[in-house]
């Protein structure tokens, strides 16, 4: 590649918050030979503690700042939002695209409520705001919505959004511990936080449904107006009656769009569900999803759905696809030549 | 939008080939508020029998043709290949993406043996190739693994790729009978076509494979390179002695690379698979896989891997991506206001 092309297409990236997920994708961005390409390059970091963080980043090259419009002034291409919580993280993904810059965000709650207006906004700039990580972890469920079944009339949803929450419920399932003990044992895990009562109440999964309900049906729903019934309240005792039953219990966000009415029935809930069903065998914080499409039936979809390692994978499979469009509109692969095949191993089982 | 933008956003679609994916294209392109928004436009068929099939699509404002020079020379954006077989569909991609314009195909054979240098070619003129219809028909695994998990490093893949063999294989187990019986019975149903031998030999299974090791491992292997074993002999007593060991048979390709080691084992076989796993639950002509990342662990995908509808989906998916990138690099999605939330609606059970 000639010099000149080498620079236009070099991709300045600009992280904004440096917890869990943004220390995460700071460590991918800036490691010897990691994933992503070599054109993608940390150049900003945003943390109102920018001063006592910096030391714990190991890079040449990354300015820190405290100060916002150090990064809307910056010449970084596109912007990583890693902050959490609607404001100011909304604003300043509007402040960055109306500087010229794409944004990559993992903030769901951000996206439920501002995504339309904000993708607008977007469109307008010509820039592009990517959100992969803000629904199902490193499951790459907006792209297989919002991509892949483009090309159809998605009808329904039924899903496991919030990984805390199976956590939790499916080491109820389990153990028959109560739901305080498994609580407990999923903050031991790094599960849940310190307050998990967004996750077990829905407030969580319904942030990603509202998202989803965009994507798949073309609705502007904002996340209050969907039902919700905590699973704070779920005990030994319903598990016990559920698996008389061949059943357990999960928290499922369901949404059903019937087009021709224009009615949406929306909910999240703790429901019975088939034990042996893709549901009932998703443990740990696993996210699952199954998608109806009229021309396409039944297409499912499962993975991580919590912790900085997966959420810096779609943040990073989101800067790639900005990086690739940036340098040429569409990969080639950079493929390897020299490998071995070992074509003798046929297992009898997998 | 005003007058002007909405001219130059228009996306002109020229197909080749009016087949069972061609037509199944064509109907969804040309139907009234059919899924595809209203700025992609059905411009150009070309088909070997262009004058006898004209009669079938109902929709104005489409030039028919058998002659590909016509539709080189057209104005249309992105051409559509649906013909299938290396040859002449490569030669024909490669010379629309060298006329300027982006290109979405099926054709497993001739991106799995001409893949690297078309995509190469397309970043070059600027233009797009996409190719989600090659893989797992409505099943989007090229896009998860080319983009959402662009930010990991896969090591890992193990997948049903072929629909008529899964068909096949399944029946079998589920009714005991023969595999020829279950071959005419795969035929009835339209999963299968007059001769299945490529399905059931693995050389469709390995095109696609060879394809999602470009994807997953930046590799460039031919299909020839990875070892095969055909199903066609596998037998009731097969089936019978699986069942003793709580297993199933199904038809799995198998592709794992060491990276450190740069070594690839790759291989397509029928092979014993719990019956209880995801490839033992994935029956009649679907696809399953599991793709296997450093960073984001296991991630599950399956649906419909067969049929016009299903193909037709992904193409339209591709379609779509392309036409939001000509229009504005990325999409706004076009919300409606205009809906009824049913929230009573607590389901007790999924």
């Amino acid at each position: 590649m000639r010099e000149t092309e080498s620079v236009s297409s070099r991709c300045r990236i600009a992280l904004l918050g440096f917890g869990t997920v943004g220390s995460a994708i700071a460590r991918r961005l800036t490691a010897p030979g990691a994933g992503a390409s070599s054109n993608i390059q940390l150049t900003h970091v945003f943390d109102r503690r920018a001063a006592e963080k910096r030391a714990s980043l190991q890079a040449d090259g990354v300015s820190w700042t405290s100060s916002i419009d150090d990064v809307l002034h910056s010449s970084a291409d596109i912007v990583v939002e890693a902050l959490g919580g609607v404001e100011p993280a909304a604003g300043w993904i509007r402040a960055a695209l109306l500087a010229g810059k794409s944004v990559v965000t993992a903030n769901k709650q951000a996206v439920a409520r501002h995504g339309p207006a904000l993708l607008a906004l977007a469109a307008r700039q010509g820039r592009q705001l990517r959100f992969e990580a803000a629904v199902g972890g490193a499951m790459p469920i907006v792209r297989a919505i919002g991509d892949g079944l483009a090309g159809d009339r998605v009808t329904r949803l039924v899903a496991i959004l919030n990984g805390t929450t199976n956590a939790v419920l499916s080491q109820m399932e389990a153990t028959g511990c109560s739901l305080d003990a498994a609580v407990r044992e999923a903050r031991d895990r790094g599960y849940a936080e310190a307050d998990p009562s967004a996750d077990l109440d829905g407030d969580d999964a319904r942030a990603k449904l509202a998202i989803l309900c965009g994507l798949a049906f073309g609705l502007r729903v904002d996340p209050s107006q969907i039902a919700v019934r905590s699973s704070a309240s779920i005990g030994a005792a319903d598990f016990a009656r559920a698996r008389k039953r061949g059943a357990t219990i999960r928290q499922i966000a369901f949404a059903d769009y019937d087009h021709r009415a224009s009615v949406l029935t929306a909910w999240v809930a703790p429901v019975e569900v088939e034990a042996a069903s893709l549901f009932g065998r998703t443990t740990g914080p696993r996210n699952a999803a199954l998608i109806t499409g009229v021309h396409s039936g039944e297409i499912g979809i499962f993975g991580p759905g919590a912790g900085g390692d997966a959420t810096a994978v779609a943040l990073l499979g989101d800067i790639t696809a900005i990086a690739r469009d940036k340098a040429a509109i569409v990969p080639a692969p950079i493929l390897t030549s020299q490998f071995t095949i070992l074509d003798s191993v046929l297992l009898e089982a997998v």
